[in-house]
């Protein structure tokens, strides 16, 4: 029995591979999810004392004494293999006996009924089997985004997903805190931007402390926190608290008292970018930072006499995707000065090329086909790039649809071996028009964990959906074992069921 | 302001008008669900004193002092009208002073923090707004199916559904209680069928306690419980625990060692279901027992000897329908001797119209072509009829569903006066392929709400769905702050959220 502790690493720096062994600590190989890159099990069992069990730091691990994220780890799943050890319900007295190669618990129950009016006695063994597992991740960068702007979701149940995203290895948490229905973030800098842009100037925040322990619940958890302020479209709530940010739309020759966009051709605007992404960029440590740049609708832009005085001066005549890149390098430059790598959404490709070679393209539209032909363009500019567009899975239908998550083929474009190298991942798509926190759980487990599967694991050994279908249902059962309240995958049952409390 | 306490009730017996008044304790008349026949606001406004706030029995009500149901109701919705008074949250201690027409909470909040070395007071008081209101159902029968065979559901969530039934009007708590995955009804008479059908024998089943819970939980709440045992397909699970009752299927001339539906030419066969039915009918109060009989798949049949020589020696030549009809008018009989209406699905009528006229037919196929004209057969032919077609909410799709739920219209089929009038109600049916105790709640609620303001107002006071959409928001936020994890509807939010734990 040994526990692998080295392996290709590079996103994030800290090894996940030690939870795969975990889950062993009471499952069949089966169970796992997802699949190691190499696992061999044998019949031969070893008892498991919770009395003496203990993790250690393997001597050729990166990591050594002293690493909080693992020492929280070890609690953390030590209480997942020994539940009733941990919590020590049901127990009134708790005995170990030690006999024949195993360890007993001897458990005292007193049974609050008339019908048992002594001391029922049983024992609980665990075994595991002698198991050896090499692995590390396919892909570097496998990402959830959450959207808590077109609904709120309260902090706890961000951190129940961040909990459940760590047990089917995801490690980037896309926050995208921000859009047009409301602006939960809490400034410093700009606090009028929430206080009047939120839902709720209270309820309905993120506090400096609420995104903090955000932060530190996920690193704990082996998870980023990629913060994306999506601009220049998506940002009606920010004009709420923040005026002359927006472009005032016009009606004929006098303004009609909506906006647009962010305004592109205000020195104003880009000052306020600069001092709110610099606040941005001292709250969330990651060095990525996520701009958006998807989907601006150019006709407030082209209804204001203003924005078509600087497309002339500009020379940029009546393209407007030309305004919408120069808006774009604006806020890359704004990012790089302050030393972090923007990812953007393929819009920004599509429009312009003219982006530093080091940003990250996001692509979101399209199906299978359209999505390939994007993969193979922006590879082909140099671009590294990350794929949503399959997994956008706020889009619900009736049945298991989960396997059209599990089938995607990444790298199925037409490019060569360095194009697909550019793909660094892949991301789950949680967009919140019908979603808060009353449905978002069983929405996105175990659905999520399809894509998790395609984005870890070695895609021969995961080619066949049927196969892994039992094993999904398995999986989904530790996570209600493991308190995420996953939907079921079809008929038929847990051992251990949510009660629906 | 007056409390309306009369109407027309046939359906069931109480009085649940009362509780449509009782919403508007806090809320504005657009936030009532289902909208009443007739609702009158003016902006008279009136303070609620919680000290001095009681229920009483109008003097021409039928029900009268001592209703176990209304005081029970009175208790309960008292908590919702008054909840901060209720549970003393938040409240070290409350002051009542009357001033000028108004009563005055005075809090005395003592926060446990730095800042607020002090005692912050603020008051809270309680309006309403003058309001009368006539009140009754348009369809009798308002009725959600869950299925606890697919995935065992928990006492606790089938309680959790019952509670919020009540709050949109829902009458009927239709239990498909057992079907081909599992058998989770604990017989007194046949023990084996949970023990060696269910999905577990002791965890996945429900006792005869857990049935008197939940008929006592849902009376309380004017709901009735209508179980339903499916046979002669859908009963796989059965014939685990007995033996002999399920047809053998043949593969040639020997049996495969597989079974299909129950077995209908042997005289054991409906000697069990008599027995069966008199111990449901004994704990089931209800006056109608639900018979299923849909989806007989007669393969099975078809391969058995047996079954093949039975149909020639009764004259059914190769009409396996002629068997099936055969079986059935056995078991309605049975029922009838039991004294109690039989429910089936309309495949009973489609195959043979020769069954008791008092027997309700149940429509469940297709699309609103195929429904109309099925509506319009079976009342042409004199039988009551129930609609679940329409609202098959298990069929989730991708947006606002709701609105197709809501713009059903039951009686739009040809037929007479009289046949319109035999359209007894209809049903939402959660079926459990892919539903259980994780998903129920919010992909039940509101979606099933809509069918039930069509089952219960007025068609042409609630034909425009547009208006009904603000309605239905407000009335989903007023379901989360009584604790039903109800989904949202579209962006937004309510004051009170989920918190996602």
């Amino acid at each position: 029995m040994s526990v692998v502790t080295s392996g290709r690493y590079t996103f994030p720096s800290y090894n996940l591979v030690f939870f795969i062994f975990l889950q062993l600590g009471l499952h069949s190989v089966e169970g796992v999810w997802p699949l190691p890159q190499s696992i061999t099990s044998s019949p031969e069992r070893y008892p498991l004392n919770p009395q003496a069990f203990y993790f250690t730091y393997g001597s050729q691990s990166a990591a050594q004494e002293g690493c909080s994220v693992l020492d929280e780890a070890f609690k953390r799943y030590f209480s997942l293999i020994f539940p009733d050890y941990s919590s020590g319900r049901f127990y009134s007295e708790v005995k170990f006996l030690k006999c024949k190669n195993e360890v007993r618990f001897k458990v005292l129950l007193n049974l609050n009924v008339v019908v048992a009016s002594g001391v029922i006695t049983f024992q609980i063994c665990y075994y595991v089997n002698k198991t050896e597992i090499k692995d590390f991740p396919r892909f570097q960068f496998r990402g959830i985004l959450l959207d808590t702007s077109r609904h709120y979701l309260p902090v706890q149940a961000i951190l129940k997903t961040l909990d459940a995203m760590a047990f089917s290895k995801f490690n980037v948490f896309h926050w995208h805190i921000v859009d047009d229905p409301s602006f939960p973030y809490q400034s410093r800098t700009f606090p009028d931007l929430s206080a009047k842009g939120a839902f709720h100037p209270m309820t309905h925040i993120y506090t400096q402390s609420d995104v903090g322990r955000v932060i530190s619940f996920a690193r704990m958890r082996g998870i980023r926190v990629l913060p994306e302020f999506d601009s220049p479209g998506h940002t009606q709530s920010w004009g709420k608290g923040q005026s002359d940010l927006l472009t005032p739309c016009y009606s004929g020759s006098s303004p009609s008292g909506t906006f647009g966009p962010v305004n592109p051709i205000l020195p104003s605007t880009y000052k306020f970018m600069a001092t709110l992404f610099k606040e941005v960029s001292s709250v969330f440590p990651d060095s990525y930072i996520h701009l958006g740049g998807d989907e601006v609708n150019f006709s407030c832009w082209k209804s204001n006499p203003d924005v078509r005085a600087f497309m002339l001066k500009m020379g940029f005549g009546a393209d407007f995707t030309k305004l919408e890149a120069y808006y774009m390098e604006n806020i890359v430059n704004i990012t790089v000065a302050l030393n972090r790598t923007s990812i953007v959404w393929q819009d920004v490709f599509d429009y312009h090329e003219r982006i530093p070679k080091d940003t990250v393209l996001h692509i979101w539209k399209g199906l299978p086909a359209s999505y390939a032909a994007e993969l193979s363009a922006i590879t082909k500019a140099g671009y590294r790039v990350l794929l949503a567009a399959p997994w956008y899975i706020n889009h619900i239908s009736y049945g298991q649809d989960w396997r059209n998550y599990y089938t995607v083929q990444p790298l199925n474009f037409s490019g060569t071996e360095e194009q697909k190298k550019l793909v660094i991942g892949g991301e789950v798509c949680m967009w919140g028009e019908y979603v808060d926190a009353t449905n978002l759980t069983p929405r996105l487990w175990p659905r999520a964990s399809a894509a998790a599967e395609r984005l870890w694991s070695d895609e021969k050994q995961t080619s066949d959906v049927d196969k892994a279908f039992p094993r999904l249902q398995d999986f989904r059962c530790e996570l209600l074992r493991r308190g995420i309240q996953a939907e079921p995958l079809f008929v038929g049952h847990c051992k251990h069921e949510y009660q629906g409390v």
